[in-house]
């Protein structure tokens, strides 16, 4: 008997029945908010990945040489995709432009709760626009499409920053040295305080500093009042501008009714390299699971790529982490199949199952019937189990009287019916569920 | 800059808008016929494929080892998978299942016309039934879901015969070397008929065989028409079951009302080695492209996974050979892509914005707005580029009497309407296009 590979999922009718309501309620969502859907290749040359994509994630790719010689890697994260469409195709768009796509993603890591080999990631992007009001669009598409799945204020928080904000702050306190500090802060929350503090003490920051670092650190709290309380202390050009610019997101967060999910977190600085501006995480409340999005504003990608300037910014939510969070809240959906209508027989009527089974097709119902010769009381387990709404028994001695019965398996109730009326218009004695 | 590798597609939001309607058409028929998704990794342990799969695939193979040692393959077709999924889970289900999926497959083969190297396939297949109707429903679903697709019977036929047929009359004719026969009857549409011929002599045809089998092959017609002559010619016991079985597939999708798309064909063989019945392929009348389908019977796979014995009968379309026909016959929909509505503003109207963007996103509208504060015309000829069917102008003097303008962008109707009545129930104003 042959395995499925370690950290890869396989998932039979009614587990994907429920994972397709998911989806389909995010797709919903992210389609409100004018992002369109694309589609890029899930295998790409590994250069579009060593350019510029964090040292984990090379360590953790699926690379080899295709028989054409050429070093290729599936992907472990759409956004080089996304970029080189960008890059290759630009001419033909009128920029800004709201992307999406749910990819399947690569990464050799050890499986674990919430993190796989194997799996699925919404990515939104806006590109073209340098605007505030893209970030908070972005921020915004986030959080409903968290409440449309059924979670509200009290299971999850958005945290935002700048990465510019702890850059301005780390010069102010005469630190320069923002790359190694940043890569320090980003492990804050996996490490303990100790362990933490001598990070910072083995990359030269004083007793002070690191007392200052901390407690700017903490100084979490309601968006927009955060901001206000930061402007009052920090005053320079530098960090005024970036303050600005996160106190327009959050009022225009707050606009839109969303004050509650928002929290300013300083410590958020995301792992990747390349983001630019604001950043932000979205957790869980309980601080369970690992953060289930990621984002933030990246404006030098295209560049690198080989483009002209083009703004940037977007998230990534991976589906396992928000699996484990729906299950956690029983939002997750029941795991069930249906169809609109099982046809059960008795006796040989297979030319009127025929019959039967086009005109109920082309009218659009689901429909299954027995071809497996079964008894009456075997069919009608078999259609229980189809999550059959309607039984149609299609019987001999019934269809001599040209009659065929017709029963609600939600109510019970039956009814007899013509079968040449029920076979002309089927829609009119039988309603779709979806 | 980047590019994407050969014989790979990457899809802006108007192309993909298009292949979105399309397959879910598809999907929409296939669940119309009973048929329920599943999901299974694209990458797989090597020897998934080195125990079934025809030498061809295994030439094609994307197969590396992975950081583990193991050598693993990007999948180059489905049933394999599935098939390990149905034997590893069988005492889970209820047989007979009817599965489908539509995954992404890896082919590094020379690129051409209806040939890449990564495409999309739909699959569906029934497990657990040896009766001739799971036959003919896995063909009428076929049918059906090209009808759906705007395809008719001048477009399309499904050629069917069964890999036994031809056994048994190779035995008749005294040939008991059926497997090289088997091959070259597979390329006869490829070469010459000289070097079919050749081909035969070469291994021990005399004249009078290869005339009888070309006779044989040559002998295809309407499906059940053809059935009813050859069971006035042959009569062994072996051959008399086989066309029992193909008559039974024929009268069914006679009586399912699809007689003038099949074809019987004994030149059918299909290129793979597992099947074990019924065998068929749809192609384009005209015969402009390769196989848009290939599909048939194969009892043993469950076995040779390590399982009981479930017979299976099932089909896969490849998307691109698709794409082909559907261009040729203008009926690729259109590629554009839509939204319900856009706002424009005029002067500083952000939070009224605001307070609409989420009004009419909760009202389940697909809204964009201005966030690159441009000039009204520029925001209208955006509106347009986004397939927007309303526009909604909000501007600073319409406010200062409480009103915004709707504007319908087919008919050019426009009326003013007051913001607070718009934001509280906007349905009341628009409708959904989608």
């Amino acid at each position: 008997m042959f395995e499925r590979l370690r950290g890869t999922r396989d998932f039979l009718p009614n587990e994907m029945a429920a994972r397709k309501k998911v989806f389909s309620s995010i797709k919903k969502t992210v389609e409100e908010f004018g992002f369109f859907e694309t589609d890029t290749p899930a295998i790409e040359l590994f250069e579009l990945y060593s350019i510029k994509s964090g040292e984990e994630i090379i360590e953790e790719l699926y690379a080899f040489q295709d028989k054409g010689g050429r070093m290729i890697s599936l992907r472990p994260e759409l956004t080089p995709s996304v970029v080189r469409v960008l890059v290759s195709r630009a001419k033909e768009l009128s920029f800004p432009v709201k992307w999406y796509s749910i990819p399947r993603l690569w990464r050799y890591e050890r499986p674990q709760s919430g993190r796989l080999r194997e799996f699925y990631q919404l990515n939104i992007d806006i590109f073209g626009s340098e605007d505030s009001r893209s970030d908070s669009e972005v921020i915004s598409c986030a959080i409903k499409l968290l409440c449309d799945l059924g979670f509200d204020e009290s299971d999850i928080e958005v945290r935002i920053s700048d990465r510019r904000m702890l850059h301005e702050f780390l010069l102010n306190l005469g630190i320069d040295s923002y790359q190694d500090v940043l890569k320090i802060i980003d492990k804050r929350e996996k490490v303990s305080e100790k362990d933490f503090n001598e990070m910072l003490t083995e990359i030269g920051m004083s007793a002070t500093q690191i007392k200052e670092i901390e407690d700017f650190l903490n100084s979490k709290g309601n968006f927009l009042k955060s901001i206000e309380n930061l402007s009052k202390i920090y005053k320079g050009e530098g960090i005024s501008n970036v303050i600005e610019s996160l106190r327009k997101i959050a009022e225009n967060l707050n606009d839109r009714g969303y004050e509650k999910f928002t929290t300013f977190d300083p410590s958020i600085v995301r792992g990747l390299d390349y983001y630019t501006g604001m950043v932000f995480e979205v957790h869980d409340r309980k601080r369970e699971f690992r953060a289930l999005f990621g984002g933030g504003r990246y404006d030098n990608l295209a560049e690198l790529f080989g483009g002209e300037h083009i703004p940037a910014v977007g998230f990534g939510m991976g589906d396992a982490v928000l699996e484990l969070m729906m299950r956690r809240k029983n939002i997750w959906p029941e795991e069930k199949v249906e169809i609109d209508v099982f046809i059960a027989t008795i006796g040989n009527v297979e030319k009127e199952v025929s019959k039967l089974l086009t005109s109920l097709r082309n009218s659009g119902f689901r429909v299954d019937f027995d071809f497996m010769s079964r008894n009456l009381s075997n069919q009608m387990k078999f259609a229980n189990k189809l999550g059959a709404s309607s039984l149609l028994i299609v019987g001999e001695r019934d269809l001599k009287e040209g009659n065929v019965t017709l029963r609600d398996l939600k109510s019970g109730e039956e009814s007899k019916i013509s079968f040449d009326k029920f076979v002309s218009s089927p829609s009119n004695y039988l309603t779709k569920v979806l």
